[in-house]
């Protein structure tokens, strides 16, 4: 079984997705600062799997930390947090992941027994977040028709979240239900995870797939070949407007004028009700050579500026309905995902 | 003064468009196979630059012929206009360049003088085509604000036409009337020509451009940062609906939701009145490894299936305008551009 990310021996296992689909590289991050980077370089990257990376470097940080008093240690691993906090600015899971083992810290009063709970709590924070996906992926794929092609974008299995999916997890439970499932997959520039990862990992999982590029997606969906379009989210504000891969709000709207649904999926993690609407969420601009260059050679003449937004918001008016491990949600989502609260 | 496509001494000395920005590498074509390899290599592309191409592909042919047999050579003319037909099936100028070469053999009754009469010809449809686009231009310009920011999708300019622009021609009258134009230039997957080609010649007449992937020009129109989306046209039928590079149809579409005018720059040559309606238009299927690869490396993991369609049909209700050489048309395109047949 494919293990993209796995805490092992104290340091930190990761498949680097940057290297895909040419070569399977493991990345072993034994430094607090290593994951910060392979977070800022995209070497792991999809909400989720940010989260809990982020997760493991906070464990890799106060496993160093030396001092054995309390107040000491917890200011020291306050900067850890902020560092890892600094990586990407969009996904909200990156946070929320920090934020729940520094509860946990603050919360334990045995300085002794700091360094084991928060590994502890990272490690339940994985499970739980797998657990959640298969949730997630069970409710989702009672939405897909037998027989559909679905159209998604980016990159959204088990190498960009807790281990199962998200989006790419609903076409894998109603593949594993037996349905007969296509995927038609953007490519997804600038950094092509449709392409590279997408297609590699559903070739992996025996589902059929096809790559095309993202501006054919209004095409084929106006020729009536996608049944429904599911995406994932890096961060859903209070109202269900959908922060995800740049690319996304226009699926969103092709699907609507087309007829054709439009699912976010996005485990409870990805979920912010601290922000009344997705104008308040930050879009990550990203470097420049992302676009103009590919596997280091220039693409572009010298000189020509580039904007590189690596999200865009999609508004909640545009999505038929999010999916979350503790259930469907439709409009209105300003008061349907509150009840969502208790869980 | 930037001469993309020129005949000189008996051979079409062409720019290399599948080596820009790189270098600038001019083709000099003897034999009217190797304009049928550099059309359907894209080494010349852009309908109107295809239609020129293929016109003196004929001539080419033409002088090859030794018969002083009018009847043969008719004949023989006839393969060689078949050759080229076949080269690429969705630009209408392609069809109506050979026609009109083929209207002025069968009409010249000397078959002594057929040779310089297709040459003639081929000039005349050059001359013709850079005074519409200057034309075209004029009347484009009109629409574009002072201060606007321009989207603009694949490339339009002087290399993809017979010398002056079509989308691109209208930014370069807007800009050369003294309007403070900035373009925003989707980078155009698989092909890359908006990066490559809008990039390079925007920079060369000193307006201001910036590129983006393709994904992100919706999130640019929602943010409101784009004036209008101006694009051109592989072949407009008759009640308007446009076929023009994969992309345009999702950009009308997110054009329309966001209120911004989507204008289509179109010279006659362009127009296929004989089309009832987009339906009917044959879109071209590219070769996979225009997405499977890039610059000879595989990006897409083995044993992937891509699927390539090249353009895409703009229904004629997304279309705020059709700027022609004629005029400016608006709803109903079905009767407007029948106005225009008399010129």
């Amino acid at each position: 079984m494919l293990r993209p990310m796995e805490w092992k021996s104290g340091k930190l296992r990761l498949l680097d997705q940057t290297r895909l689909p040419e070569a399977e590289v493991y990345l072993e991050l034994e430094d607090y600062r290593e994951v910060a980077s392979a977070i800022r370089e995209m070497r792991v990257r999809g909400a989720p799997a940010i989260g809990l990376a982020a997760a493991y470097g906070l464990v890799l940080g106060a496993q160093k930390l030396q001092t054995p008093n309390r107040q000491e240690f917890l200011s020291e691993l306050a900067q850890v947090k902020e560092e890892l906090s600094a990586t990407r600015p969009t996904a909200v899971n990156l946070f929320w992941a920090l934020e729940r083992l520094w509860q946990v810290a603050e919360g334990e009063p045995d300085p002794s027994s700091l360094k084991a709970r928060l590994l502890e709590e990272a490690r339940c924070l994985e499970v739980e977040e797998v657990a959640a996906e298969q949730r997630l992926g069970e409710y989702g794929a009672q939405l897909i028709p037998d027989g559909a092609t679905v159209l998604t974008h980016c990159h959204t299995g088990s190498l960009a979240t807790g281990g199962y999916g998200t989006a790419l997890g609903i076409i894998r439970v109603a593949h594993e239900r037996g349905k007969r499932v296509k995927v038609i997959a953007d490519e997804t520039r600038p950094r092509l995870q449709g392409a590279r990862l997408t297609a590699w990992e559903l070739k992996r999982l025996g589902i059929p797939v096809m790559v095309i590029v993202d501006g054919a997606a209004g095409s084929f969906l106006s020729r009536g070949l996608i049944d429904c379009v599911v995406v994932g989210a890096d961060r859903v504000a209070a109202n269900g407007d959908t922060a995800n891969k740049i690319g996304t709000y226009s699926l969103a709207v092709l699907a609507m004028e087309n007829g054709v649904p439009f699912y976010v999926a996005a485990p409870w993690s990805s979920i912010d009700l601290s922000l009344p609407s997705g104008s308040e969420i930050p879009v990550e601009e990203r470097p420049e050579d992302e676009i103009t260059h590919i596997r280091g050679q220039r693409l572009l003449p010298q000189g020509v500026g580039v904007a590189n937004p690596a999200f865009d918001i999609t508004p909640h008016q545009y999505i038929t309905a999010i999916i979350t491990e503790r259930g469907v949600v439709r409009e209105p989502y300003v008061t349907k995902l509150k009840e969502l609260i208790s869980g």
